[in-house]
């Protein structure tokens, strides 16, 4: 049974980087928010962090979730997994006391928090124990083909979202299956996934876009790119609606 | 070349149907617009123009674009594909010339522009014409599983968005074949739709989300839901993050 006196737990998500791409509720939820959570890297603020900087009670308790570990580990050892699980569980409980204690607690999240964020990692430790709601936010994914102008799914379109880290074959072989595709976690893959682009036959179509709505984003073709490693927040679309007039 | 007393076209995500998930940037530009253009169905206002209906500007100009067919037409016939193309480029000359006489014209799109969104037909005939801009939403499945809170993707998963309209077979060897499924267009496919999901072993999983944020939304379990058919605004999802804690 969930007492009336317990605080609510809030995913709020912050978009895709441009302040004014938040919601009109989600600007509502900080503004209200006890205590603002988040995870960001040791010593870094996070980009959410950043992004709804203004927006903050100046009497709000932050409360900085710092990852112990982030790429000095290969993320398929044991101890990855053990640290991180352990990261995890303990932050959820950081959360609960303030949760437990009355106090509303809203966790940035950047994009939209159920699309591949770290808000769940709380969610799924929390949702079932405290009264929680769900802030959609603007996926980074809508706002680089926002920027770039693309259209990118239409009509009867299959849109596949793949992550840059899958096995080339595999890439390949889902990239000539779909009409339009985004592929995540680009960095150092760009080689791979150049090369499956091209297996596939839809290299010539693929936009490279590099910190899709912040004020130094970029956007060029695939093709006129290098494959210097790109940086964590660029996507690469390859738009669908083959026969758009 | 583009001169500088023509007006701007602005493609605006009005986001999944509640007011408060429109985005700051998506308020001010129609707070500013001289003209707020939106497609609907002949009488109707249209759920776009639904949304932002306090918003505008008490002398903005409206341009409700009625839709010449419905669903009397089959999609498939060349007569509905002939009038539609004429109703896309007569509604486009519209815009046209309000932009030739350097009015903004801000066109109402649900979700998100780019993605599905009917705005995109004016985008392809007009962005080589004219400063267009693009402010990206919050996209209706966002919506949807955020209100459900269900965890949709994480890590390397992969999403893939289909539509209900696509053979049985095609649909059961793709919900097979990934880790998390948005099934749009659900409708009258739903006995089909049913029956892919069984066959690719993922019928438990899957939620059945009803006007997902509106204030008369529905979450159920797909499989406690019958057969009749669903809305047009119903999806159906089936989440990853299958080691999720």
């Amino acid at each position: 049974m969930i007492a009336h006196s317990t605080g609510r737990l809030i995913g709020v998500g912050t978009g895709p980087g441009d302040p004014e791409l938040l919601t009109i509720k989600a600007v509502r939820a900080l503004e209200k928010a006890d205590v603002v959570a988040y995870f960001a890297k040791q010593g870094r603020n996070g980009n959410g962090r950043t992004v709804v900087g203004d927006l903050l009670r100046t009497d709000v308790t932050l409360l900085p979730l710092y990852y112990p570990v982030t790429t000095e580990i290969d993320k398929d050892a044991a101890e990855y997994k053990s640290q991180i699980t352990d990261f995890y569980n303990a932050s959820a409980e950081m959360v609960a006391a303030y949760l437990k204690a009355g106090r509303t607690v809203a966790v940035l999240s950047e994009g939209d928090p159920l699309f591949y964020g770290s808000y769940m990692h709380l969610h799924v430790r929390l949702a079932d124990r405290y009264p929680t709601e769900v802030i959609p936010g603007v996926t980074a994914m809508s706002g680089c083909w926002s920027l770039a102008g693309l259209p990118m799914v239409q009509g009867d379109d299959v849109l596949s979202v793949l992550p840059g880290t899958m096995p080339e074959a595999e890439l390949a072989r889902r990239l000539a299956d779909t009409q339009a595709a985004v592929i995540m976690k680009v960095g150092r893959n760009l080689p791979k996934i150049r090369r499956a682009l091209k297996a596939a036959g839809r290299l010539d179509e693929a936009m490279y876009v590099e910190r899709g709505t912040m004020t130094n984003g970029a956007i060029t073709s695939l093709a006129e790119r290098g494959d210097a490693e790109a940086p964590y927040f660029s996507l690469i679309l390859v738009p669908g609606w083959e026969d758009k007039p």
